[in-house]
């Protein structure tokens, strides 16, 4: 694997891994360098004073006395590396020759087809995203039944004939035989298909190439998996993996063909390029949501808030309609599963029961408040807990076997604490309540009765939080319910990051609910019954400030929390306690999702540069010296330039400066273009070449050869050249994108960010005042430079690259 | 007024007008060169054949035979002409040596307490939205009461006396009164309150200096002027009035002064620049759509979808906590109001009142989307009239006293219609209904029944739109309902576009529900009555359809409707039909705020750049030539290029090449920054001078004198200069900004816009391969070229600059 990067400033580089597959191996930790994040909180900024020397590239020399904000270089350590195997796409059109030809072949015919055309597909991915979420879903309720039907029969006979060990080993066998399937899936199968996949996504649209993310076998493996996750009775929601399917489907349906089944339909070929595909993939995070949850206006928000860097009105719409049509089909699928064929009674796979219309008081604020204040605590100490866990899977699980170990490890737990609880809390309520248990277990009751404890475990998590929300007032025993939350808390903090596809929304939203209802619980016997202290209200408030501050998503959660219980006259209350949730968790770490990107050391830019950065100069980060090409280049010197480096862009310039020696050079010639290497490796492959210096007369190579390639290009090492190829010459020009973006070398950080950030730019050169190539800025360049906003203090910090960056 | 344009190409200009006030004296329309707009649908794009014959430097002499996309020049039009008159905003930041030392200054304590800040204000914004909405919604109420309580009186005595015309002339006079204070307002206060204030809003927002947009005086003319509107019985809404109180809210407020009092508080001086003010604003308009309707989603998204040109993620977050504010205060005040204390129970200004929960079947599908296709129609026609209607104002509604007079005859109008209706149609019903009607009318109906015309007329049209979705299937007659959308459709087709405030969502709601629940009468009738069949519900899908097709938003608009109503239920149903309705719309025409915007020549930037502009390059359409001043520059020549050019932005060059003819020129020197307009006029009035032209050695005037001036500029009018300022010399390096973005003049048009318009830019320069300064693009050389999609057929344009432009 490549990288754009032209130099690694800080040589630390270690060799990168060769796939994602035998990641692992190639993690080289050194417990000395590790500092774990909240140590080095408030280091920091020693620059103000003035105390810190500068380096002399760093001050303007037109400015005497000038003091810049020096960027503190950070140890490596599991928060503080950023990985060097991730590639950015290509967001930047490039506006080549070959290009432009075919562009001029373009009318406004065929531009209203390729528009329509762009509606087509988003019906599709609708509809597809959609059929799979019903698969699953249909999936997990029928074999669940099968499951705790099995295990109710045996518990009922057991308890009789005092063999309980009996059922509860067979729960424990069933359960773990999923379990180990889910996770023989994910670490032997596709390892990119692990957790919930929307950091992924996340960082895939924001430029991030993250390798096998949209392939079939993922889109596969993921469904299969969190199936699986799911009947192996673990802490796992279905949701958070139905985003990363709704974006595979996108991906794999807008390119019109398979790589992987390698058939081409020869259709849908102009939206073969990283920027239409990203649009689609938008789309289809947002259906995954829709599907999932039966919020199709929640599904656009999710997207636009959590998922996308890059937004735009016009694929607003179409995201929308996206949205809608997997809300539609699924609920068309899902009421003719049920038995109403053309009615639209089943909104999603996640429907929380309609809620009734509870008012609320502006009384109630301040408990919501409270709430949401509760909520980002624990949403922060869950995610400082999960760190940890991940810290030390990332140091000491790191074979196949040990993955697949703990896994079953944790569902042993999982079943057991289960086991353990339905046996010694005797909880007994009576049967027949109007919200009917699904398995309702007698177990030491009396007849007539059955065990509450029993009934949070024996089914799904969904169902459990449906029952949070829609039981009675007295059919949780507080006791229960409490020691429900303890254990779940901290079974779904440990289940997070298992080598398995799972997501976090339904258990956050779990033991959101279960405290929540505690709370509910307790203000309905202060105020001995008051109509408004409704627990199930209390449980949902607390269910959204639990997972607000677990993920810290506002707005769209806002939505798809009302979507999904049909109620509005709540909304008020949720938005405050999620933004409340929100802001305190923000106090303390980032959310969970970032917190899982910056693990992996992704190189995700953020929305806006870090702050302060008007005094550090695109001269001071950029890379150098730069590995440039001549515009008609001798084809022995293209392949030892691929050969030899890594860099996945070269600028192309008029003059060669290139023979002198590279280190003191401060230029490398007058720009005329940028040329990337997967152009050059078409290049080479095709043989377009010529045998004078002067260039060719031939012409060029389509764009359709180019695009035929995309996005897997010719591997180097399989193209073989005589003596007479190499000794010939290759024409860059009409292939070189003649008008590549550039940024002064007196540019600030922050201009240089914007720039790149704004334009979804791989490449930036920097140039001198004559337009000479001087250095060159990428995405890791920039990634680098981070600013930490933690408890007031702000954390400027440079962080070293490193080979290790195992996904997510 | 002066232009950022460097040269005007065409040399059409005319002389602009000296402000907002008298813009009406600018006008000097040609009817010879008028062209409607949809005579040049087909014509166009006429080089693909490569008929056309090029203007030589728009081939790219390294493509011989080369055929680029011709723009073709439309005639000075109508919808075809850009205004000259209004200037850019200055979104990004000016990184010069002043700033630079300034933001050193800060630390990251100053920097957590500015972010905290900015939550502070937005809370302020929302509070303050929410009670100016209040206050006018409080406003309408009371004084309707006593409006049509008075009417009734006179009625129920004269119908006996047999005396009608004594209420008809009383009505009449009532309404012209409040209609002529309404008009007065505008029309002599301040004429850029007149309309929804949507549309200068977006060009707000866009980047467009609009000029007394956020004045105090407006927002005073904007909320006394609807209430006036609406009090005198004219088909419009106090709505989207709110769009803009809120955003004029949000610009005052986060400046911490108000020049048009005269104060300055001394605070939030660090929000004092145009991108800061950006992102209040945007919270603001969502405040405004979040108090008219107690929507707070729904305001987020509207502003997002229809206002925004820029999004963040960071932002989001405020403008959601600012929505919700709103909504939360309008709901204490309008609950404790109602005098019902404490409670949370009056959502919005429009409570639609809650609907129950009405499930819909698969086969309904098909019939919601025929009522987009009508919507999307209806909404066509009802653009292309008002657009007509407009135009003919344009040309014959000059001066104030005609406007004045025009709205009066509309007042007319709309009373002798309602009263004739009242009289002629004999729609008798029994009164006493469940929803009972404020102000029954018996006319000629028999004892214990009511003229149901009468009580459409009798009452605001908020409250007709809640009749028609709540009232009993029988209320009301098919005839009277379908000759009421007749009549009504056209008035409000009139009424928009006065001289008044008014809004366009409550007429085209209420025309909308009239002719959806006349299809769920029909449907009733057809299906004898069955359960899905309701009235209401086809009132509430008509209603979104009709707004839908006029104002071309569909997903804030179904949330908006979700969130007035209450019911979630049928929220596919509406996106259904909403998309539909857009769709269908867009094949005929743009949406009603757009077409304002292009009417009023308003140089907005479309989101993408225009298709198949990729032959087009910069030095095509940049402006030359180009005035630059030198690092340390003449006084006199600084006051004489001020003086003799109406140039924002001038490049700062190392060498002097400008003494040579400027015609022949094409390079203008090297490039070392760039100096505003506004910067200079603050530079002369401040006098930094000194006397040797090698620079001073004073220390530069501090960045908080140029925040000082903000937004207002001294006028360049008022300053004197003695002979020995003028022969003294400005040094201008600490001033200019060192790094401006440029653009090589061989990039391509798309490349520019995508970067001009990403970064918010106010001034591009266009630069040779050796870094000099050879042309200047700005807002209005971009926005001059446009693509019309139209019935699949696109145009290619390039709009001439005229001088008049009255706002919308």
């Amino acid at each position: 694997m490549d990288t754009e990067t032209q130099t690694l400033i800080n040589g630390q580089h270690s060799k990168p891994n060769q796939g994602l597959n035998n990641a692992e191996s190639g993690i080289n930790f050194d417990a000395t360098q590790f500092q774990p994040r909240v140590r080095d909180r408030h280091i920091s900024y020693g620059s103000i004073n003035g105390a810190v020397p500068l380096p002399e590239n760093n001050r303007d020399p037109e400015m005497p006395g000038q003091q810049t904000v020096v960027f503190r270089r950070l140890p490596q350590g599991m928060l503080t590396t950023l990985s060097s195997q991730f590639e950015s796409l290509d967001y930047e059109l490039c506006e080549n020759k070959i290009f432009k030809e075919e562009e001029l072949k373009k009318n406004p015919c065929s531009l209203t087809k390729q528009n329509a055309t762009r509606w087509v597909v988003v019906f599709f991915i609708g509809v597809c995203t959609a059929l799979i979420a019903c698969t699953i879903d249909i999936c997990v309720v029928e074999m669940t039944k099968i499951k705790y039907g099995f295990l109710k029969k045996y518990i009922e006979k057991c308890v009789k004939e005092n063999c309980l060990y009996i059922p509860y080993l067979q729960w424990l066998g069933i359960s773990c035989g999923f379990a180990f399937l889910a996770s023989v899936l994910v670490t032997y199968g596709e390892p990119v298909a692990a957790g919930s996949g929307i950091p992924l996504v996340k960082c895939y649209l924001n430029g991030i190439n993250v390798h096998r993310l949209h392939r079939l076998k993922t889109l596969f493996v993921k469904a299969a998996g969190v199936t699986c996750s799911v009947l192996g009775g673990l802490a796992v929601g279905k949701e958070g993996p139905m985003v990363h399917s709704g974006a595979a489907v996108a991906a794999g349906l807008s390119q019109g063909k398979s790589t992987s089944l390698g058939f081409d339909f020869g259709i849908l070929k102009e939206f073969r390029c990283d920027q239409e595909k990203r649009d689609f993939v938008t789309g289809g995070a947002a259906a995954g949501v829709a599907a999932a949850f039966g919020a199709p206006i929640g599904g656009v928000l999710f997207s636009l808030e959590e998922g996308s860097s890059f937004w735009n009105q016009n694929i607003t719409w179409r995201i929308f309609f996206c949205s809608m049509v997997s809300a539609f089909t699924l609920n068309v699928v899902l009421s003719t599963y049920h038995g109403q064929l053309g009615m639209l009674a089943y909104d999603g796979l996640l429907n929380f029961g309609k809620f009734p219309d509870i008012p609320f008081a502006l009384l109630e604020l301040p408990i919501f408040i409270s709430m949401g204040i509760i909520g980002g605590l624990a949403g922060a100490l869950f995610n400082q807990l999960n760190y940890h866990i991940s810290v030390f899977r990332r140091r000491f699980i790191l074979s196949r076997w040990a993955k697949v170990l703990e896994v079953i490890i944790v569902c042993s737990v999982t079943v057991s604490i289960g086991f353990v609880m339905i046996y010694f809390v005797n909880d007994c309520k009576p049967l027949g309540a109007k919200d009917a248990v699904e398995f309702p277990i007698q177990m030491f009751c009396e007849d007539g009765q059955f065990n509450a404890v029993a009934a949070m475990w024996l089914q799904t998590p969904e169902a459990s939080v449906r029952a949070l929300f829609h039981d009675q007032p007295g059919t949780h025993n507080p006791l229960s319910v409490g020691m429900f939350f303890i254990t779940y808390f901290f079974l779904s903090c440990w289940t997070y990051g298992l080598s398995i596809s799972s997501g976090i929304f339904i258990p956050a939203l779990l033991s959101g609910a279960a405290w929540g209802r505690l709370v509910g619980l307790g203000l309905y016997r202060i105020t001995q019954g008051a109509a408004w202290a409704d627990p199930g209200k209390y449980a949902l408030i607390g269910a959204a400030s639990q997972l607000g501050g677990i993920a810290r998503v506002t707005l769209s959660l806002a939505v798809i929390l009302i979507e999904t219980t049909g109620n509005l006259s709540l909304g008020l209350g949720l938005m405050l306690t999620l933004l409340t949730a929100k802001l305190v968790g923000d106090c303390f770490n980032s959310g969970i999702y970032d917190m899982n990107v910056q693990l992996a050391g992704l190189p995700m830019l953020p929305w806006s540069s870090p702050p302060m950065c008007h005094g550090t100069q695109a001269q001071t980060i950029m890379s150098k010296p730069v590995v440039v090409l001549k515009e008609v280049e001798r084809v022995s010197t293209v392949i030892s330039v691929l050969e030899d480096t890594r860099h996945q862009g070269f600028p192309v310039i008029f003059e060669d400066r290139f023979s002198g020696s590279q280190a003191k050079q401060t230029s490398f010639g007058a720009l005329r273009g940028l040329i990337l290497r997967s152009q050059l490796k078409i290049l080479l492959k095709e043989k377009p070449f010529c045998s004078s210096p002067t260039g060719s007369t031939r012409s060029p190579i389509p764009l359709e050869t180019f695009r035929m390639y995309y996005p897997r290009y010719p591997a180097f090492e399989d193209i073989h050249f005589t003596e007479e190829e190499r000794a010939s010459y290759l024409d860059l020009r009409p292939y070189l994108n003649p008008t590549p973006y550039t940024v002064p070398k007196h540019a600030s950080l922050h201009r240089t960010f914007q720039l790149f950030r704004a334009l979804g730019l791989r490449h930036l050169i920097v140039t001198d005042d004559n337009n000479e190539v001087v250095g060159m800025i990428t995405r890791k360049t920039l990634a680098r430079y981070r600013a930490r906003i933690c408890c007031g203090a702000i954390d400027f910090v440079e962080l070293p690259l490193g080979g290790h960056g195992v996904p997510l």
